[in-house]
């Protein structure tokens, strides 16, 4: 038995998100499907981050097994002739067989986008939040700084969980407007349940005015979800990239 | 009777483009069907440029007239109440009466985007065209200076054209790169029938290597179709704006 390893891109527009649903189709199901078909094995793929419904990803990471002897990296080429035009294998490589992706310490990097004019635009509508408040993006940037270190998250952690230590850490968050797009970058050893949505909707919340930019600290400290914004929407978010770290072994992780 | 203009944006995928079509949805028709549900009028709008099947718009432009007092600024508001998340109105004004969109001397800007990597985005499968032979963007930018000014633009028109005059004035071509990302933006008095897309698909070729920069020349001067490059796909191709130019007026323009 071998190990691949997959970085997969895709719209998360129509799936119900990473995991298999009774309401839809998910990515892991369509990824099984393809595999099944070309290796007449049954294939279950293991991912990394279980992006919810709408969220996107150009690089997430998932593995799975095969007695197939077809070369790591032409698994690339093979499943993206079966896979449809929303769901693209970026990279295929053969990893260790006891390599988890959620057990793996590594560096996860989300994107997320506003749209922030007083009229939507149609090619945005699947990509970015729409947002017609203006909003200040240095003071989403300098509240945003807060966050950065190691931190109990549980002000920004979905009551909708089953983890049990909230601590992560935030390596860095870069707020950055070009023309009417306000891009947050975030980067950290892992996230927690919608984690990355919930911080997104409070520093929207402060860029708008409503709340004061010392809120930020306030909200961490009081480890409550109650006292964050809202969760923004999750059409603005797109998971870039997963990459190997040094550090110890990892409690399974929650997706975004 | 007053003339109202609509700057629309669209999201081109799923529609036939903005003509009406027998076999398909298209912009015009769904603007037409808005317009009559809100004024209770028999409205036809009248657009600026015809774009094809697939072709996105930031800003185009059409007008209609009405009896309606509804203030002109308010028709925007009113009418994205209505529309699909993929045609939205940018801005609403009173023109006068006589005003023609294709008629009326304008600068149109377009944008041809192109993802350049070697394996396809999900994200961008409607918005860029996916060519995986490295491009030289200076190469393409070198070729493409060929162009600014007043010519006979008869090698860069489709031969399904009713058009007689094939001189236009191109004011200016950038080739720019960002990332996996080249972006065309071209700036003319008019085009003609698949225009930009048929001098993209004759850049791409050039930035591939498989003409020379010199061919640009030559094939302006055939004045032959058949000796430029391929029509470039539409999906890579936006209508970014159309704005208002000192001039004479014009014969009627057709679409790209």
């Amino acid at each position: 038995m071998r190990r691949i390893r997959l970085k997969v891109a895709y719209d998360g527009t129509n799936y119900v998100g990473w995991q298999v649903q009774p309401n839809g189709v998910s990515i892991e199901e369509v990824l099984n499907r393809e595999l099944r078909h070309l290796l007449k094995e049954d294939v279950h793929v293991i991912g990394c981050s279980r992006t919810d419904s709408g969220v996107h990803a150009d690089g997430n990471i998932c593995v799975f097994d095969t007695e197939s002897r077809i070369p790591a990296d032409k698994f690339k080429f093979a499943l993206n002739v079966g896979l449809p035009g929303d769901i693209v294998i970026q990279e295929s490589d053969e990893v260790p067989p006891d390599y988890h992706p959620r057990k793996t310490a590594s560096v996860k990097t989300y994107e997320y986008r506003i749209l922030n004019r007083t009229v939507p635009l149609p090619k945005e509508r699947n990509y970015a939040y729409f947002y017609h408040y203006p909003l200040d993006e240095r003071k989403m940037q300098e509240a945003a700084s807060v966050l950065v270190g190691t931190h109990d998250f549980t002000s920004f952690c979905s009551i909708h969980t089953s983890v049990k230590d909230f601590v992560r850490t935030v390596y860095s968050i870069a707020v950055r407007k070009e023309d009417d797009v306000i891009t947050i970058r975030i980067s950290g050893s892992g996230f927690l349940y919608n984690m990355v949505r919930i911080i997104v909707g409070t520093l929207v919340e402060i860029g708008a005015g409503f709340r004061p930019v010392e809120d930020m600290q306030r909200i961490l400290d009081a480890k409550d979800r109650a006292q964050a914004g809202n969760t923004a929407p999750s059409n603005g978010l797109t998971l870039k990239s997963i990459v190997p770290a040094e550090g110890p072994d990892m409690t399974e992780e929650e997706g975004e």
